[in-house]
């Protein structure tokens, strides 16, 4: 491929997660995403042969950014500072590509496949809370069972994967930005009360970053 | 209406609400109701206009029935086992009505007035909650502070909203019922962690219960 035909595949990629994130895929056409390129039918066409070509492209990417997050530390046992940085990683990549997130049924619904890696992404999603989890504990900061530990590691797992869906249905007029911060907030809220000492007042302090 | 007539409407609702739990609302035609109640599609058609007006009539139903749930006790501290109480009962409603909850964004995209209902249900949901843990602190069985008590309420009207939605895209192949209690055992450990002493060992307890 040219340096030019690369360029403009990458514009018409960029064109289409910018309008499913702000109109929901389904409302997009690819006439709607050729005329936003500013390229014609035909062009897009030369790239990708429908919608689902666009949607597949983008998945590929979401889930290689998301595998790279989802690597527990092997080195060390993970502390507070990973589990930080696991979070904020993690809804930054969903709100990247929050199309995907916020209508699953619909998007998983209709091809198996996206069905299948999805769902290997989620089991990832829980064994790296699972991974993190058992740091927090090796290292004296967290006091849980083995039971407890796969319990928040699977309600971790679920609220990150069902914050978006759940703050449509709930109030859809509020900035998504700011019920991105309130997610990582209920995330960290899962983990709080099974901490130690100090880092059980963590909660009061994230309230007063978070939830202003 | 006759007797006969209010006999009929029952039936097209129950054959109804099968066919949506069973394939999913998007998938049952009004012909397919019809065929399977065992009336002519003109029979059909004099109690229900089309298929949204008897997704209304089961949703007033799912409406009524929670909100007979979602109601704080008044006269007494909540305990642990009207948390208990609340939860299977939640759930068993969610599982009876589970068609609107397999596909929210779906079902609720295209009908403001739904919409707006079921943010309602969600909001008492939370309040509900969050009035049960209250009593469980003022009665001495849990210690948290009001932020946490705010964020578990949150978090147990979110996983109990989002469960079923959740493990649709996990494992399609489990069967549900087995899915709803795993569910309860989750939103309980939302709680346990702040229960003080005896209560502190009962999701050890459970899991022997939900976890077979």
């Amino acid at each position: 491929m040219s340096g030019r035909a690369a360029r403009t595949r990458e514009r018409i990629l960029a064109t289409s997660l910018a309008l499913f994130n702000d109109l929901g895929e389904p409302r997009v056409t690819t006439n709607q995403i050729a005329d936003e390129t500013d390229i014609s039918p035909g062009n897009l066409y030369y790239h990708f042969h429908n919608k689902d070509d666009i949607v597949h492209c983008l998945f590929e990417r979401f889930e290689s950014r998301i595998q790279e997050i989802l690597v527990t530390p092997q080195s060390r046992a993970a502390d507070m500072e990973d589990m930080w940085l696991y979070l904020h990683l993690i809804f930054e990549v969903i709100w990247e590509y929050r199309f995907l997130y916020r209508d699953l049924p619909h998007l998983l619904g209709r091809d198996r496949k996206l069905q299948q890696r999805f769902r290997r992404i989620i089991d990832r999603k829980v064994a790296t809370a699972a991974a993190i989890l058992e740091g927090l504990v090796s290292s004296g900061v967290m006091a849980a069972s083995p039971e407890e530990i796969q319990a928040v590691a699977e309600n971790i797992a679920l609220l990150a994967t069902q914050w978006l869906t759940f703050q449509q249905l709930r109030h859809r007029a509020a900035p998504l930005d700011q019920q991105l911060g309130r997610g990582v907030y209920q995330v960290i809220s899962l983990v709080v009360p099974y901490l130690r000492g100090e880092a059980r007042t963590l909660l009061d302090r994230l309230s007063r970053v978070y939830l202003v």
